[in-house]
């Protein structure tokens, strides 16, 4: 297990059976990050580590990190991979964003399409969404019948661990927001005609389902946190606040990975170059 | 026909149906950029506004941009793709890497694989190499016989065309630099044991046949720049001035295409967030 989580954040961390209540994590507190001004300075090295270390896992090329950011709508999905990854460029890092399956997806397991996407060695895989909404808006609109929802936590944490066991260290992320501030974003996009494209009426439904996807995510959590594949509770109304936490977690991860340059089996001057 | 180029740089554009002699392109003339300093400094704006325009292009989700880098081994292709998109991040840019094409992919037609890493509405797809390869790794290592490798170039063209007229707006660039800067760039990565793992003795051989290299890129480059998908000829030997011309072209094409914030079907008042 390479996954790492320095200590300030280790709280953020869902232990393996853990009875978590989701309900008892504020999402607006962050204190543990001590001032803003210092959580932001740390935040603006840790986006270039991360850089310099991606670049290494790159020519390392035998192993992968997936980041998945799971979290309900404006939670800040794309905002996290804007704050923490923009500075790694396109290079070796890929995004993935799961929308609703296409016929194509449906005809197959609903981890077929995941396994496609994920991270070829020496890169960096980013869901945005993932497999867990089959097992988040699958429940909450029941798109499966009970049992079949039941078997699926299982079916998460073992293809997880086929993921790890062959070098793919995975970190999982539940954007925590508050319904207030939910409903502040919403009205935000709703405002601003540039970002009308991103509101979608679909997702007030949701939200008047608030109670039921947070009862499912807290079931996720429960069942799916595991020594292969944590999931990390990260307080997200605050944006910057949510973007150091997942930076600084993703920075200690590929630290303690510490993917080295590979050793040729040469020496330099068995070359000349004419 | 959506791409465009500013006019200071015009002249690095391959017209259709030119005669163009490579061999008279100089890799260190850019003095057309004006002064290094200020030329940097257009840089970096170009890659802001770059981003921002990418915005724009992924929520119209009606238009994509394929980028196409091509050059000898260390012409810079990555160096470029960091040094004009890195700011852009990951949302919404990929980068395809082709390498040499594997079994699967050697079972179909050589443009399969490009058609399937071909970018999808809405986002920029980067090329590091691509379709070329194969009229011009193809043509000098002789990988296929003379006749196949000549229908090969209106069939890109046609190829080019389909996805042109598709919405995939086209720009290619040979990055060209000399013999001499190659031979420092292979020395340099001989020199740092950090860069080892770039190091193929491959590129060897390929340096050996470099006037071959020089023809086939020649003939590519006449044969297929087309209103649908242009060449340009950057002179690369300076890093700098390769980041800058290839960023301002770039910049040009995606503010003549002009994407825009969609226009939703309701108004903002339809709704209320409760």
């Amino acid at each position: 297990m390479s996954h790492s989580c320095p200590k300030y954040l280790k709280h953020l961390l869902v232990k393996p059976g853990s009875k978590l209540k989701l309900d008892d994590v504020d999402p607006r507190e962050v204190s543990f990050l001590g001032e803003e001004d210092d959580a932001r300075a740390k935040l603006a090295e840790d986006i270039i580590e991360i850089d310099k270390l991606q670049d290494r896992l790159y020519a390392e090329g035998k192993r992968a990190l997936l980041v998945v950011l799971q979290g309900t709508d404006t939670a800040g999905k794309d905002g996290t991979v804007r704050g923490v990854f923009n500075t790694t460029g396109p290079i070796g890092v890929s995004v993935t964003a799961f929308k609703q399956p296409n016929e194509l997806e449906r005809a197959h397991d609903y981890l077929w399409r995941i396994h496609m996407a994920a991270p070829r060695r020496g890169t960096i895989g980013i869901f945005n969404r993932s497999h867990y909404e089959d097992v988040l808006v699958g429940k909450v609109r029941k798109l499966a019948p009970k049992d079949v929802i039941q078997e699926r936590y299982d079916q998460i944490n073992a293809f997880e661990k086929l993921l790890a066991d062959n070098g793919t260290v995975i970190l999982k992320f539940m954007l925590h927001i508050s319904r207030k501030e939910q409903g502040e974003r919403l009205q935000e996009r709703l405002d601003d005609p540039k970002k009308h494209w991103k509101f979608n009426a679909g997702d007030l439904e949701d939200r008047a389902l608030w109670g039921d996807f947070q009862d499912a995510y807290q079931t996720a959590l429960r069942r799916c946190s595991t020594d292969a594949a944590p999931w990390h509770v990260v307080p997200a109304d605050r944006k910057w606040a949510r973007n150091c936490i997942v930076a600084s977690i993703v920075r200690d991860t590929l630290e303690t990975m510490n993917p080295v340059y590979p050793k040729m089996p040469w020496k330099a001057s068995d070359f000349k170059i004419d």
